[in-house]
């Protein structure tokens, strides 16, 4: 088993990490409990496979699965496969410059990488067989018994990865295109976008250390540098993630969309650019099941809220109202409600959200991705940040007056409680409060979060796999059976296929709401930016570790952007100006802010400011993005070279033009002599034909340039100049 | 002359309006004081031009002046002129489809319009001389003498087009299409912007009359269809823009942008693009400019608004306080001070953004030009909309609270009058006045406008050429020259030398600020729209009148959107959101609304309602954008799919590879021959060897997939199946 000692200890350089035994991908297949339905399924994956071109060998798995190992059978063929990748990506114009005609000389410009290579050999195992794939869709339909179709570690690279990774503090763009050229764009766009936010945070960092040692509490000014950091990150990465694109040579890769299998059609029709048919599903219909994204939202809304005001109202009564017996261990009581129920809740209605996505029926993964990311949002959002809400918004400035609500919880205890009254202390305001659970929100829970992301599955996989060790005998009479040479290999890749699938959608999601917190709430705590700088070096290093340990590597696809995750940082990026506003105005100036009284805060003036704020930021947004725009983009700037220079060449090339920007400038003498010529031979006709018409003789009055003169000179001199 | 009489009688079919003498362009050529001097311009003129190939005729003008007549010399010339331009067009991306090769198949499949004949003619005469062209830049430098260089009306058109545009509702894609033939894309977009709000104006036009006859006063739901039309249309007609770019092909034409000859380079540097030497000013310093905007706003601001409150004042003060001698003449004080002040004024303030523009010092007349475009809305706003705001925001609320300040007019006239004290009224709110005045500026301005655009200029020439007649002799000396077959045709030409410049910039702004009255303040009178659809179908004819008539034929230049006046029209969308919620909030309910005492509005509530619009119509665009976006273009298909193609055809002809969308399907005897024979050879190479590496030896273990298969199944029967 590949464990963190063998990343770095010279001794970690075994054998069985060495090579890959040039394998392509691994597919673990599941015996069923039917062995004849097993042996035909295999029978008919094996030729599946061959048909396309992959050759596959068989080895044992666990107890009751096979691994069977596959890799192109022909070379050439994989290379023409690519080629043939390379050519689609030009004709929908993801590439500008068209790949050379001599093959050879194409992939000598342009080596296959790694992650190019992995992924068309992908596309040849799943791809449907109209399309020339083999048409394996792993856990659907007729391969149910296909358990995960996955590509072996590149442990040289990974153990060098995450060496250099863990000595440097920044990643620099070669860092960047390594990833890319071992795990494909959609990782390295991750990476990228986490390095720049990590970059940026530099920034919110130092001053928020200054603000917090020199700056009142919920400082204004602290506010709004900060909104204007978000909208100068926000925009800049809007650009950068063009110029990325471009540069891996993906931009508008996502036009070029993989198709859902699962996509039903109402009827075909002719695509109107590729005269192919295409499968045709109502968009109106769809629009239809999208409207019920309102009432979803609103349901999460409902049921997360209720959760959290019922759990929030335990806790306020417990720690700030009652003073009976167990106090110190009832406290934890909401903690662990939540603890217990939230997770099952969020798993439910993310469930439901799949579903919901399900029946919206997307022609293809990246539309039903980026509306199922959408739905995942509006729960994040609701599960991150309502307890902050909760305690800005109404337990701060309502807190008296609800509060004596909060009865329900004594009488509703006296009545199942032995003794007749609970004790109680006198409420007061916890103006502390709000700043504490931030503090829990930017550090306690990112510790924790790092904890369960890296340390428990590996502690998890530690101990499950010491306990199988020590159960199974059948392990051992399975691998009795391997080859001895092959031992160590099959063993890893066995460990390998044990491992979870890695899922970007998670780090961004864990990025994006972080990045709420900051834009939100860091008005509270100035130095939540400073919390998340480190945290978030630390992350970068850390989801590294999580794709090179703890996951199988991940299936190489290709993206152009981060996808949906941009609108939800637009969202989050503008919502700040309000909350920020909101907070600020609330709390600034006495340590309590106008908290207690409710009616001593003028609504229009949190209205007031709340508008401020957003026009203010909506206008430096503008600003920001008439500035961002100015400045030319290296990215856009190579792809319109490239694509200048390629229509120049196809011109010369095919039209055997030869192009030159600047006309020749003629010579007098040839302008001269193609009047005189015209003219003269006009003239002739016009004899022959006797007469000609009023336009013929009125260019015939003076013939040539200097006859013009001479006559434009005689009738100067006739004029009344004019008056200057 | 040119009359309207002419387009409509079938005797307005005169000769001289039946030929244009084969005459591309006529040069207006002032004589100047000094003869010497005027002649040794008229010949560098006369060289400068069969430099490049045109031929030139000169006549008399008209006392002072020259008249050079000049068309291109050689038909091949032009041709080659032409082509060259279209093969730049496609390098730089305008067009997609590369031109034929043989160009006379090109301009068989492409006939060249008389737009694009005389645009280009056009840079030959106007374009600096490095880019082959012959230089004349009308009245600057060397130039000076050069008053205008204009082509002739295509009369037979003209006459045709205003009688078909008359008899018809609705215009059509063809007619769109004529007009871009004939005057250029710039002008033919104004028409499809014109005609496409008028369009759909029909919608708030039919509503708006419906909520007159039915809605109460200031209605919300009224401001509120409004405003989701506005937002609908700007949408809408973004589209629609984009659309006509590509049916046009002139999509992505404003980056081929011209050059200003006026602008003054920092240093050169190479073209990352094209590689050509490029001269460059620092965006830093231009950027410093710029910023001097804001205090131009505010100038503007501060000197329009002082001039608009006077006149208010007084005129409150005369019409509504005074009630002393000459009332009825004083009440219109006002008004001739503005009609005398504000033309001046924002002549001066226009004059001043010019010079603003100027120290911009952008290379592209385009980049020039949509800088000085937003001054002059800055400008068009402050002047327009002024009045209205003073009405609803300070005379209707404050009223009462400064009418008492007003005193200050009756003591000075007391002081300066003869009469010990001036009669005055009692001061009411007047609850009509601000209907009154939108009634004027959307019914009385609209047709005062109609009269001094079309009717004015009209009488005005008559006059001016009658007095002309009478008075001079010298024309009739002059007249005496020509000879007697050319001499009506001289006299239409001088006739159009004489005719204003068309500056499609002042008809866009009159639109503009059209649909500002439509967006800010029709909820305070709903036949608004209707008012101007009317007006709208009136003004398409009369500007195309103005053109035909009393306007020199403009230069056809192309375009692909409606420019800058876009960004003004989404800015007034956006801000009628506010202000006529705010109207709404402040009028609605009582006739006079809660004006009288201010303090009886809740700050709050206006605030609110305010937020609450501007969030509804941010979300609906959002919403719009959304719908529209997923509605395919049929401009932007088509550009998808002529890409295709050419990239399509491209690839057959040059690579010589076929292209098919699907590879075909490999037979699975292919792959498994690949595989078989690989492993045989393979197989050799090893034992020829002697050993072989440890991945050779994995791969040969099963030989070929009857092998692999057998293995399974062997390794299946030895398993233990799953738990399903």
């Amino acid at each position: 088993m590949l464990s963190l000692r063998s990343l770095y200890t010279s001794n970690g350089d075994r054998p069985e990490l060495r090579t890959n035994m040039d394998v392509d991908y691994v597919i673990h297949f599941k015996v069923s409990s039917d062995r004849a339905e097993a042996e035909a399924g295999f029978t008919q994956l094996i030729e599946a496979l061959t048909r396309v071109g992959l050759a596959s060998e068989v080895r044992n798995g666990d107890e009751s699965s096979l691994l069977v190992f596959v890799k192109v059978a022909s070379e050439k063929h994989l290379a023409n496969q690519i080629y043939r990748e390379r050519v689609q990506d030009w004709l929908y114009g993801v590439r500008i410059t068209a790949p050379e005609k001599d093959v050879g000389k194409e992939f000598t410009n342009q080596p296959v990488s790694e992650a190019e290579r992995l992924r068309t050999v992908y596309l040849l195992i799943t791809k449907p067989k109209n399309e020339g794939g083999a048409g394996i869709t792993p856990k659907i339909g007729q391969w149910k018994d296909v358990v995960s179709v996955f590509p072996l570690h590149n442990h040289a690279f990974n153990r060098q990865w995450i060496k250099q990774w863990s000595t440097k503090y920044f990643l620099n763009e070669q860092d960047l295109d390594q990833i890319r050229d071992r795990f494909g764009e959609s990782v390295a766009f991750y990476f990228a976008f986490v390095q720049s936010y990590f970059a940026f945070l530099a920034f919110p960092a130092a001053f928020g250390f200054g603000a917090w040692l020199i700056l009142d509490r919920y400082s204004w000014f602290y506010a709004l540098v900060n909104s204007l950091w978000s909208i100068v990150f926000f925009e800049w990465w809007k650009k950068k993630e063009v110029d990325l694109a471009v540069q891996w040579g993906v931009r508008g890769v996502s036009r070029i969309q993989r198709p859902r299998t699962q996509f039903r059609w109402d009827h075909e029709a002719a695509d109107p650019v590729t005269g192919e048919a295409v499968k045709v599903y109502s968009p109106v219909k769809r629009l239809k099941t999208q409207l019920l994204q309102i009432p979803f939202a609103l349901g999460c809304l409902a049921i997360l809220g209720a959760l959290y005001v019922f759990c929030f109202s335990i806790e306020i009564f417990l720690s700030e109202i009652y003073n009976g017996p167990f106090k110190s261990y009832l406290t934890f009581t909401p903690t662990i409600i939540l603890t217990g129920v939230l997770p099952t809740l969020s798993t439910i209605l993310g469930n439901f959200a799949e579903k919901l996505t399900d029946r919206e029926n997307y022609e293809t993964s990246d539309a039903h991705h980026a509306s199922l990311v959408q739905k995942l949002f509006i729960i994040n959002f609701i599960t991150s940040y309502t307890p902050l809400f909760l305690s800005a918004f109404v337990y701060m400035p309502f807190g008296n007056l609800l509060v004596p609500y909060l009865d329900i919880f004594k009488i509703t205890a006296e009545k199942f409680s032995s003794e007749k009254t609970i004790a109680t202390q006198g409420f007061q305001i916890n103006p502390d409060r709000l700043r504490k659970q931030m503090i829990y929100f930017t550090v306690t829970a990112q510790i924790v979060n790092f904890a369960l992301e890296v340390v428990v599955p590996y502690a998890k996989r530690k101990v499950f796999s010491e306990v199988e060790k020590a159960q199974s005998k059948g392990k051992k009479e399975l691998a009795a059976n391997d080859v001895p040479e092959e031992h160590a290999f099959l063993e890893r890749v066995r460990d390998e296929a044990k491992l979870d699938i890695y899922d970007v959608t998670t780090d961004y999601r864990e990025m994006v709401v972080q990045f709420g917190y900051l834009s939100l709430f860091s008005a509270i705590w100035p130095l939540t930016p400073l919390s998340f700088f480190i945290n978030n070096w630390v992350e970068l290093r850390s989801d590294a570790m999580k794709i090179a340990v703890s996951s199988q590597r991940p299936i190489p696809w290709r993206a152009d952007s981060i996808g949906p995750w941009l609108n939800s940082l637009g969202f989050l990026s503008w919502f700040g100006s309000l909350v920020s506003s909101a907070i600020v105005y609330l709390f600034s100036g006495d340590s309590e802010g106008p908290g207690g009284d409710p009616y001593n805060i003028a609504a229009w003036g949190l209205l007031l400011s709340m508008i401020l704020s957003e026009h203010v930021y909506l206008a430096a947004q503008f600003a920001v993005r008439y500035a961002l725009h100015q400045m030319d983009s290296p990215g856009l700037q190579k792809e319109r070279a490239e694509r200048f220079a390629m229509r120049k060449q196809l011109l010369e090339e095919s039209l055997g033009v030869e192009v030159t920007e600047k006309p020749l400038p003629p010579t007098p003498q040839a302008g001269e002599k193609i009047t005189r010529e015209s003219l003269e031979e006009e003239a002739r006709r016009i004899s022959t034909q006797g007469g000609g018409s009023p336009e013929q003789l009125f260019w015939l009055r003076q013939q040539g340039m200097d006859e013009t003169i001479q006559i434009g000179r005689m009738l100067i001199s006739k004029t009344k100049p004019a008056k200057n």
